[in-house]
């Protein structure tokens, strides 16, 4: 039975979204029990009244720490009482399959490369945002922000493991990769696409260059770029939807005529923000380690929470590390490092 | 009187647009004349019947070859006969004041800081794109695309010139300066950002690293970032505009009621359109030029012809040249090269 660990502290919302998100998941799927680590006190609260069916699969972790938003990532080594890294701990010595944590992502990232490891021939894991695409599907875009700054070899490398994620969880049997760009010409790039461009090019999958637009509209499954790109790409999406949103909701007050109007779209509003809602998908796997690790974002609600886990134990399932580690032995050719 | 040599050829639509723009122009605004440089049987075809007080005011120059978007920007200084090539000629020899182009970016770029040259300390000309904010204002954005790679020093200088453009042609008194990067501490940025930060932080008008969302929020006036960042920044935002409105208009089409209310808010998604339409503000400056050189969408239609040209006789009025020069003469200390 897959165990996942999650981690109930350090979420920007408390323990309450992690703990409801965790029941419902419990209730909706009988295949994985669950670790909840953090404060017993804090846990409790939101376990009462459960169903023995459901509680019998609940195990707590007490840790008495917690690594807040606002703490530096350095010392994250040390607090060996955190609910992080005793969720972190329960991986590495077979405890539990995977971990979930919408608490500091940095901590998580250092924790879990560290204590649990990256898989052979992988210089540094990747984290993967699922993007929403005009054919209702979702693009793995990679890395978003775990690596700032890159080597071709590592985008190489996030080429390689973003096909896996693509094939292995999204099911996508041939998945393309397009490498993020500023044109979709073979001599477009900086000189660190350039480079990177030449080794993608090994990959059968490899389709060249793509921009930024084509994130959204499907021509490509797998989206590779460094980490501080990916960050941009992210927040700026971000910022043009709750832009749009602001525009039409300040221009809607104006008007009774356009309030009713927006009315009868409530429920076409409502399918909008469900295609781009995080919530939807669950979290932001870290891809190149030996085990399943989710961050899930600060703010999860407890749907979030209810799909990260799930997205954990599809993660789980697929048995994706091998895959990675095989592709990546296969397809590593002697100039990359 | 402001002369605008306008390459009346080159964009993504013929000469219709471009004529049908510069005309409207002059419809509204007395106080300039226009060099249309194209072929001269073309041109033509747009002009019959015009009133004498608007024909007057244009000057027709011949030119029998044109760049196309598919044509390499390499050999375009041999093709002298290019609309381009004679509009940036037209500006060297003191003839005209500003270039107005829809056509091949790649040429006018070269063409333009090659014949008629950069201002004093300007290392590098960038693109600039005009981006709507929530407060219905418009941020600088710079560069985006003109330089791919980018050193420190080009960051530094992209700040000052954008600085002056919020100040004289946006009439902002105090513009603040963000530089772009992947979280708002100071700690934030890849190599080349941590490095223009420390440049740019001795301007008193830098605010310190923005996000991507900040670009629309309106928390800076002029955001900073290399060519390949801002292709990617102005791509990733046309391609969320499009997927949402795709997306409003798909699950529209599924339901009578939300047809009906999409009908009552059709005053409010004409508004959104106007928001973010770049035909609204015309095209992309060139800034850093001893002349004003206006680079227009390939797809511009008359009204954003229209605008282009309004745009560059508020840029030659403005003398921001000197003003671009005088800063960075004061502003460049011994450690920026």
């Amino acid at each position: 039975m897959i165990n996942i660990a999650l981690d109930a502290m350090g979420g920007d919302y408390g323990s309450e979204p992690i703990v409801t998100g965790a029941i419902q998941a419990l209730s909706e799927r009988e295949d994985f029990i669950l670790s909840l680590v953090g404060k017993r006190d804090e846990i409790e609260k939101y376990l009462l009244n459960l169903p023995k069916g459901l509680s019998n699969r609940i195990t707590i972790i007490d840790a008495s720490d917690v690594i807040l938003m606002s703490d530096s990532a350095t010392d994250v080594f040390k607090r060996r009482e955190s609910s992080i890294y005793k969720a972190v701990e329960l991986v590495k010595d077979g405890k539990a399959q995977a971990i979930v944590s919408a608490g500091h992502s940095g901590s998580t990232m250092s924790l879990a490369t560290l204590r649990i490891g990256r898989l052979q021939n992988v210089s540094r894991p990747a984290i993967v945002a699922l993007m929403p695409t005009q054919d209702g599907k979702r693009s793995v875009v990679l890395d978003v922000g775990a690596n700032v700054d890159c080597k071709p070899e590592h985008l190489f490398q996030f080429g390689v493991m973003g096909e896996a994620y693509a094939r292995k969880i999204l099911k996508i049997d041939i998945p393309r990769i397009g490498l993020l760009s500023n044109g979709e010409e073979d001599s477009k790039g900086n000189e660190q696409t350039k480079e990177s461009f030449k080794l993608l090019k090994k990959l059968s999958s490899f389709k060249g260059n793509v921009e930024g637009n084509n994130i959204f509209d499907g021509s490509v499954d797998v989206i590779v770029c460094d980490g501080f790109v990916g960050n941009l790409v992210l927040k700026t999406s971000e910022g043009v939807a709750e832009t749009i949103n602001y525009f039409i909701k300040k221009k809607i007050k104006k008007s009774p005529i356009a309030i009713a109007g927006a009315l009868l779209m409530k429920k076409v509003f409502r399918l909008l923000r469900k295609e781009i809602d995080y919530a939807e998908y669950g979290g932001a796997p870290l891809l190149g380690l030996k085990s399943c690790v989710i961050i899930s974002h600060g703010k999860s609600n407890a749907k979030a929470m209810k799909n990260s886990i799930f997205q954990a134990i599809a993660y789980v399932n697929a048995n994706i590390e091998s895959d990675i580690e095989l592709q990546l032995k296969t397809k590593t050719t002697e100039n990359i490092g």
